[in-house]
């Protein structure tokens, strides 16, 4: 999707603070933090959001998954905990349409 | 596990009300909904945690973001939107530790 911020960063067109890269998957630094590690981890694959997922999507959701675990341990979160959050659509929130996933942690997060 | 409070849910040996069940995972109305759509999605197999779980769970995980999606559409909420959470360890206010995804919607959730 060529007018899609999250695109332009898998291409490179538009910088961010990486951590993490393969061939299914990039994750980067959210640029506004809401706690310490505030990392989204997307898709390379353009999906909108959740709800433009199909089943045949389903084995790159779970990889997606865990590479957020992973990502987590190498964070240094993995034990103190953290929460994941996918918003997708007008009610949940979503700002930028195409799927990702939020890593929080770093501190307690509220309930 | 014997003594968690989801794998009792799993058996039976605790009621909840089920809106999804298959051989991977099941999904049930959080008794305490945060908003008119609250379930929760939940694997068969006992994962205490997102953090708990393997690279070799990746299939499994994908899968139960499938459900989400598949439950959102079922609910109603797939247009309108809808956030998934998952809480994971201390610092992510886990409350019971098996691994459960939270489909929130039917309202316009906050930031």
């Amino acid at each position: 999707m060529s007018d899609c911020l999250f695109c332009k960063i898998i291409t490179g067109d538009i910088p961010a603070n990486k951590v993490y890269e393969d061939a299914d998957c990039l994750a980067f630094r959210d640029i506004h933090p809401k706690a310490p590690t505030h990392v989204l981890v997307i898709p390379k694959k353009h999906i909108t959001s959740l709800a433009h997922a199909h089943t045949e999507d389903a084995q790159l959701l779970g990889i997606l998954l865990d590479r957020v675990r992973q990502i987590a341990e190498s964070e240094g979160i993995a034990q103190s905990g953290y929460r994941v959050i996918i918003n997708s659509g007008d009610d949940g929130r979503q700002e930028v349409p195409h799927l990702h996933l939020h890593l929080i942690g770093g501190k307690k997060l509220g309930v």
